[in-house]
């Protein structure tokens, strides 16, 4: 692990040292875990009592944060400690880049098109005309079906699948256990059973994406499923045929989203939503957890509840909820002084 | 891709057409991606006016559809447009059958018996007595434990699991990351811990089953847990130990299904519906997306919410719901004006 | 399969045998399904009518329980049937044990250490510096990362990934297409997109652990997740970054729990349920199915509903709930009456 000193963590940080800034660390901790050579950060102040009994050396603050810190802690002055940490991660923390090179025990097809400073891990599997970019990473065991395309510098973790022609853009990551451009869910009853109707549609990942673990997109029936540049996406999440999800959009962990909704630019849902099929999410909408949303939601509105809602409204609607009780009685008491029952 | 013309198109769905038959197409498209040499097809009136747009050659639309076509523009006029589709796509889009034969790579036990029509994929691992029948097809790194059966013309995707002893029906089809038979969840607190409840069940898929991606069915702790003949479960849905699911249900994504519950045939299950252990779902009941199903629902009967309920009872009281702040005032106000306070 | 009498049966059930104790039996089966050379069980009063149909050889049932008999069938009277259940699988059903060894196509990195005892399957991948404990067993198509742990008789399924430096403690099971260590949900936005807060904490599974399939528990975004000693984990979780699960708690299918979240030793969440983030859920509490927890749970309180609240009092206000139609009708009429309109 690298060693550097608190002016060396300020300088990356963009931060102002407050006391001495010559120790040298080697590692970011909590307050309550960090030793005498790693600094820490607080991001909130709830969490200003805890830095008086941290042993960190020392500790991202804000600017204008008014904490008295123990002697032994420097203080790296910067404007947003989650921002100045996300900065000074990648310096301590140094990402170990594999070797490039196709492991040989990688099975490839046809016709495969692999760059030079790509990584292929054991025991991958290749179809035939995929092709992986530069310096991208293909891991272990992952199974990528015919005509694919890894763009450069994206990043497959270990057991991904790519269905046939599905396509991951430049610089995304595709953590273990999802499942890209399977067949979405379409059958039609004729009249002894459900009949597959074929999945013909494609399953496009841009640029920048990020898909967690056991992800499931599927691709389209026809046209494309997509999702769009610099939109991340958590664990477990199940995304639908055809749907269009736009850039920079947040959907957190256990989501669920039907076939053909369209999700605008910015767009946030939280976790365990359930978005019904053929809507329109707007740009920059706010989804609640565990809402679930049976119609379109406006551009910048913030939803919540079952079925979703203006979050206003049902925050109001919640409120009363657990007064029920109570009303039932003011009501019945009324009752009785009314109508003598 | 196959190329035929409208007219072949036509016969294939059952049609007849509307314009000029003579020309080729050679692919389905949604009706705004749709480029010259391509069908589309309109099952909703709401998407009508997108027709007068499209470049597509032809559109399959229902028989007494009133919509004005432009000049470029053949109809193939059908019964019902989605099956109509369902028709054409195996015919535009035939499926490629991967060669017979067991992959050098494959690692398989003792007394393994696979079927000279059968393809096992790159890596596959197949444990000791399993059999793999006619036609069938074992995808790259699946993992198939001792005394599974794969019956004639099943697919198994990349990436799939059978526990020891798991059983897959004649055409079903298992999608990547499917576990199927792992150990249900059953423990006993013998006062010091939980202590694990050997899980000794079977799993067992009827004929015709589709099972989506990273989708898990335990196995019995004693008995069976059974998807019957016919039914189609999609993504990141969990079925428990013993659970009885009929024939021809759809289970939608994100289904929980607690564990000994029986669901009744034709049923259906929205999507992130939970419904807990021991109860009944009739036969042909409909459960709402996301509804918590905390007693059996009889048949053909169709519940939502939390907990479920009938789904016309349910959607009254959640409309007045959203009234209940109003509902609070006209309450205080008639108190004023009743008992003066 | 072995074979024992039904008096070794009631030996290792630790009861006593009503009626011939010298039949041979060869396996446990529900019930109905039970042949005549099995033993059944029942441990709710409601399944005794099934007694008298089934050709069970002998039933496990508690010792004061007043049912009576088929001539045929024998009773073993124990103080709990599902505990009694639990003792005599294992005897029934022997697990059967791999052959230590290292599979010839395992790939290993540089210093790796499996002891002797223990058993890689086919095509695991092991990255440097992991170290596989005493009779620990990596299934086929496993993934380890580099600096990884799996301690003394671990049993690790096929198809599980462990990131970089992610441990599983002693005697733990993890179940096919788990992941550990996956990075964290950690984005800042820059002004132009999200941008990674590198995840560089652990993922700590301690001693007698069981997580379930294609579940996903994140590492620490700086310091470690953790899940305590003998907890049990279903299917289809998700465990958000830096959560701290106590010992012996019980975490059933789909549940998700946001970052940092802490839950307390000996708690149960029920199924879909959903935590939010830095939330404290105490020891004992119990988290109902489909909850959605918005604030800290009292240790030993029992919450439900959205947003979650005390169990009685989400009860009563979800009677009323359905009563609201009816309730506003009420409503109406008063003010009739009342106000005259």
């Amino acid at each position: 692990m690298p060693q550097m000193t608190i002016d060396e963590v300020a300088r990356i940080a963009e931060g102002v040292v407050e006391g001495d800034g010559s120790r040298t660390v080697s590692g970011v901790a909590p307050l309550e875990e960090a030793a005498a050579d790693q600094i820490s950060f607080v991001a909130e102040a709830r969490y200003f009592p805890y830095i008086q009994a941290s042993q960190a050396a020392a500790v991202l603050v804000a600017r204008d944060a008014d904490v008295p810190l123990p002697a032994h802690m420097a203080a790296v002055r910067v404007d947003d400690p989650r921002r100045a940490l996300a900065r000074v991660l990648p310096a301590l923390y140094p990402q170990r880049v594999p070797a490039p090179g196709v492991h040989p025990t990688a099975v490839l097809g046809d016709d495969v098109e692999i760059a030079a400073s790509a990584t292929v891990g054991p025991y991958a599997v290749i179809g035939e005309g995929t092709r992986v970019g530069e310096r991208a990473r293909v891991g272990a065991h992952t199974v990528l079906g015919r005509g694919c395309t890894v763009a450069d510098d994206a990043v497959l973790h270990a057991h991904v699948t790519l269905y046939d022609g599905a396509q991951v853009g430049a610089r995304s990551v595709i953590h273990s256990g999802a499942r890209l451009g399977a067949d979405g869910f379409g059958f039609v009853w004729d009249g002894t059973g459900h009949r597959k109707v074929p999945q013909v549609g494609g399953c496009r990942i841009e640029a920048d994406v990020e898909i967690g673990c056991n992800t499931t997109i599927d691709r389209g029936s026809i046209g494309d499923t997509v999702v769009g540049e610099g939109s991340k996406v958590d664990n477990l999440v199940m995304i639908g045929h055809n749907c269009q999800i736009g850039r920079h959009v947040i959907i957190i962990s256990q989501v669920g989203i039907s076939g053909s909704t369209r999700v605008g630019d910015g767009a946030v849902l939280a976790g365990q939503a359930g978005v019904g099929g053929h809507l329109e999410i707007g740009a920059g909408a706010r989804v609640g957890g565990q809402a679930g949303v049976t119609a379109s939601v406006a551009a910048g509105e913030t939803v919540s509840g079952y079925p979703a809602r203006p979050h206003r409204e049902a925050m109001r609607a919640q409120a009363a909820f657990f007064k029920l009780p109570e009303l039932m009685k003011r009501l019945r008491e009324l009752e009785r002084a009314v109508l003598g029952k």
